[in-house]
């Protein structure tokens, strides 16, 4: 009587017998295929994003370093504002809230403001390559009926009117090309918007801009085969971070004042660190992944969860974000989403806080830049009343291995299968992703569920020591260090343990900036681990001199308002 | 780099190799053994429940029917009346929130009304064998202090200060033995209440009874090796449901006011309905299921989810415990649970409210006395101005196809792990529910990822129907008939559906009661498939003469607020 028995009806196809497509030691790219099928397809999409940017707002060459900007030691964070005109540049030095509030009150028209950000979104693309597909005309469009519509109804069409809004590629955007930098998808016009997409439109934003992504949407890095790497807009030579990669190069640049990334293993909190900006990696199942791309057609995994979420310049630009987004009550378009409308909460006082701070998280010790910043603001939250306590890390290795595992539970069925339609080659940091837990073969079903257990064990673990520690929440590294040079980060320790927990994130930018002086490489530790002995050698103090330094704020499961409250006390009490 | 390579310290078991333990065709019982060593452990826990039954409360043979009660063709819902004191009865004839003012306002105390409770749970017991353990000591000692607490201090000691509340023996017990119906966890004593009870003994409830759920938890019927088969109070030879069986026969008979029930394919609705009270199924992760007995030991499957839910007489009191449950906050004690306040909700008025009635599933069509409960209902709803549709099924068989392959997703390594320990027998439902899907071989990890693909297209596709029809809720079967013979029901599909949904349920009895003369056998039917086949053929008239019938309200996830709302206009416009 059971049902697959019960009836010669066949529902579904079958996965019994479907033999793994395993990871990189079976995956072999098929060049010739590549060259001859893909490489003219990438080369007309990249000649249509050349087609799409505005020559005339490109930053002049006696401003640009010399050379391969890919090599440059370059900050390109100050060019904006000496090549655009003042009021252009202080348009875009706005946040997003005081956009919303000047265009509703009339100072700014969504067309003025969209053209700002145009200007500085071609000199941020120009200096990072952070453009996967360049739609200012589309923005314009948009911006022009925008106002129109304000003015002839006096209304806005929401709370979120004119207000330009980054896109990562990874979500669908209505009649355009989705791909998720998978190649073998670059003819795979997307119909409607993502749901998320669609709720932000509704709220009156302006698109203009989808943002790229590294191969697979798996690295903590930027490299994909259509658009090549990123760069980091604090030293053009280092990584933007990733797999927000774009959104991160560009809301750091102010070439944007609100985005949204995407984040299953850091991909919004190191573009966040890595360029200075904010960025929220909410809990799962509260903003919509519904159309966003997946590699994976009628397969689930569910180990683990990815998640979007806003990254901007400010804690103000985060809330107003999500506050708007939950009033249109996602859950009701998407089943994936949990009926939580926006709670309000109170601001906290300083002293009404408790923090850990995480310095070291067992597996791998942070670079100094790192350790002398999560020191400074220990000091300057005392000094402001908070309450700190040192948090000790609680098996931090099983929870990365819980993590690699869940990656790659498929035995990488569903990224090999998109890989080999196009033949294209690997990155390096796609094999380091695709050998993660038990790549080459994926895991039995008994594995799975025993790391579902193991997952939700740890949870309990994690619940009962902020419990018992009277911890509201953790500030700990992003990362090990600050931007890396591509194609080097391993180690997602730091932030994959906050996946695996569904814990709420706030990357904020500290304002402190790695400094070769202070932060003197430290030959003589001994790493405890290969992980550590690989990742603590990564830092360069020369390399990393200059760059942000950027921490997250992490606690409890859906405590988004909870932890926003806490960042401006943060903020407030790092500024003071 | 990965982290099972990186390092050779082996951090978790590996289930990589283990062979899957099979179902029914595999698993062999153990007679030998199990007699010799698990009899008599059952014996002793049998007699320790018959020593605690206080006799004097017994219901005297005059009043008892003839030959075996469990062949009896008789109505025990009437015996209480005949045996019990007017103020005992009518004690237990109150509702828990009428009890938990009445003892606020010290018009009650809480040993009275245990006491009355346990003279009418022993009859109900008596008659319908609903105790799997009998704590009346223990509930009679809490009241004491209860009261004892009241008068020192003039504050009880929560909103539900003194209310009885039965269990399922699902639940650990501090310092009991908890076993989930597994002979061979007999002797399994648990230390601490699961986070649940602990709510609820917080709240100030009195616990003083534990009830029977069938063997493996799996039977939507009674039976299990320890206490043998319950007895529908309206019949006795008839089923009580299951897996909730004890606590359905119990609140049937009125011998508890409130208590709990645990639903992962209709073990809290089929109960209800069988034995005429209410239930509420919620969506899952509201109610902590943390410290209850589950057969895996370090797997955690999770296509489908249980949950918990109260059952009761009344939808005040299921909104009495959920209301008060929710204020303490499940999240910060079980990370499983969202954090998702209780929300208040306004009664909406008739004409508000649009729901679809469900005739027929499109798999089995409902006897014929649901039948006429449904076209009864449709009518008293439409005459009290509630918009009422027809709802057309959408793929309840993909539904039950997913969860019957959910159900059985490990290949029965947990279950018949735990059976091989005793070497108990397996029940005919056992071999049935080990049977479902893939049971003798479990899902390949593509397959499970293939049924959580499955499971979350078929939810959105309901999300856009209850959106596109403009429906509220939808009023269908809680099963194909009323109260069954034992060993019988095979079908789960009107129930597992809303499992695998995560939809919102309320069982309701109708007050309508199935009539041989007005549903006579249809025996001229031709079943559509193997399914109804079997179980529409299971319909007779004569046995279900004067059987209540229990239908179910199913809304969206995470309404149940807004469902409990609705379930009393429903409750009223029957009662017009």
């Amino acid at each position: 009587m059971s049902p697959s028995k019960v009836n010669s009806k066949k529902v579904f196809v079958d996965h019994a017998t479907e033999p793994l497509v395993t990871g990189p030691t079976a995956y072999k790219p098929d060049f010739e295929r590549y060259e001859r099928d893909w490489v003219p397809l990438i080369k007309s999409y990249l000649a249509a994003r050349e087609e799409a940017l505005p020559k005339e707002y490109l930053v002049p060459s006696e401003l640009l370093p010399e050379g391969d900007l890919d090599t440059a030691d370059f900050d390109a964070t100050t060019v904006p504002e000496k090549v655009m005109d003042a009021e252009d540049f202080a348009i875009t030095e706005l946040t997003a809230t005081e956009i919303a509030k000047k265009i509703k009150d009339k100072d700014l028209t969504a067309v003025k403001v969209i053209t700002a950000f145009i200007k500085r979104a071609t000199i941020a693309h120009q200096l990072t390559n952070c453009a996967m597909e360049i739609l200012f005309d589309y923005g314009l469009a948009r911006a022009k009926e925008l106002d129109e519509y304000y003015e002839t109804t006096g209304e806005t069409v929401g709370p979120l009117h004119g207000v330009p809004l980054s896109l990562k590629e990874h979500y669908s955007f209505a009649g355009r090309v989705t791909h998720g930098s998978y190649v073998a998808a670059l003819a795979d016009v997307t119909p409607e918007f993502s749901v998320t997409n669609q709720i932000m439109y509704d709220l009156g934003c302006v698109f203009y801009i989808r943002t790229t992504q590294p191969q697979c949407l798996m690295h903590l890095d930027s490299y994909n085969n259509i658009t090549g790497r990123g760069r980091n807009p604090y030293k053009l030579k280092m990584s933007p971070g990733g797999s927000s990669s774009g959104e991160g190069a560009l809301i750091g640049m102010k070439g944007s004042p609100l985005g949204i990334g995407s984040d299953i293993g850091g991909s919004i909190r190191t573009p966040a660190a890595f360029n200075g900006i904010w960025g929220l990696k909410p809990s799962t199942k509260r903003l919509s992944m519904a159309g966003c791309f997946f590699p994976a057609r009628d397969t689930f995994a569910e180990i683990i969860g990815c998640v979007l979420g806003p990254m901007a310049n400010s804690p103000e630009d985060l809330e107003l974000f999500m506050e708007n987004y939950m009033s249109l009550e996602p859950w009701m378009k998407d089943q994936h989403c949990v009926a939580m409308p926006w709670k309000k909460v109170e601001s906290p006082k300083p002293e009404e806080l408790t923090i850990g701070i995480c310095y070291d998280d067992g597996v791998v010790k942070p670079h100094p830049p790192n350790i002398r910043a999560l020191k400074i603001v220990k000091e300057k939250l005392k000094a402001a009343g908070v309450n700190v306590v040192t948090w000790e890390p609680h098996k931090v290795y099983e929870a990365a291995e819980i993590a690699a595992n869940s990656y790659t539970s498929d035995g990488n069925y569903a990224a090999v299968t998109r890989l080999a339609e196009s033949g294209e080659p690997l990155a390096p940091l796609t094999e380091h992703y695709l050998a993660m837990g038990k790549g080459d073969t994926g895991l039995t079903t008994l594995e799975t569920q025993f790391y579902n257990y193991s997952r939700e064990k740890l949870r309990q673990e994690y619940l009962d020591l902020f419990n018992s520690r009277s911890v509201d929440f953790v500030i700990a590294p992003t990362y090990v260090g600050v931007a890396p040079k591509p194609h080097e980060v391993k180690y997602w320790g730091y932030t994959s343990l906050w996946n695996i927990l569904d814990y709420t994130c706030v990357t904020f930018p500290t304002g402190i900036k790695a400094d070769k002086k202070l932060d003197p490489e430290d030959k003589e530790y001994t790493p405890r681990n290969e992980y550590e002995d690989y990742e603590y050698g990564l830092y360069d103090a020369d390399a990393a001199d200059g760059l942000p330094i950027g921490l997250t704020l992490a606690g409890r499961r859906y405590t988004e308002e909870a932890a926003l409250k806490a960042s401006k006390v943060i903020a407030d009490a790092l500024a003071a």
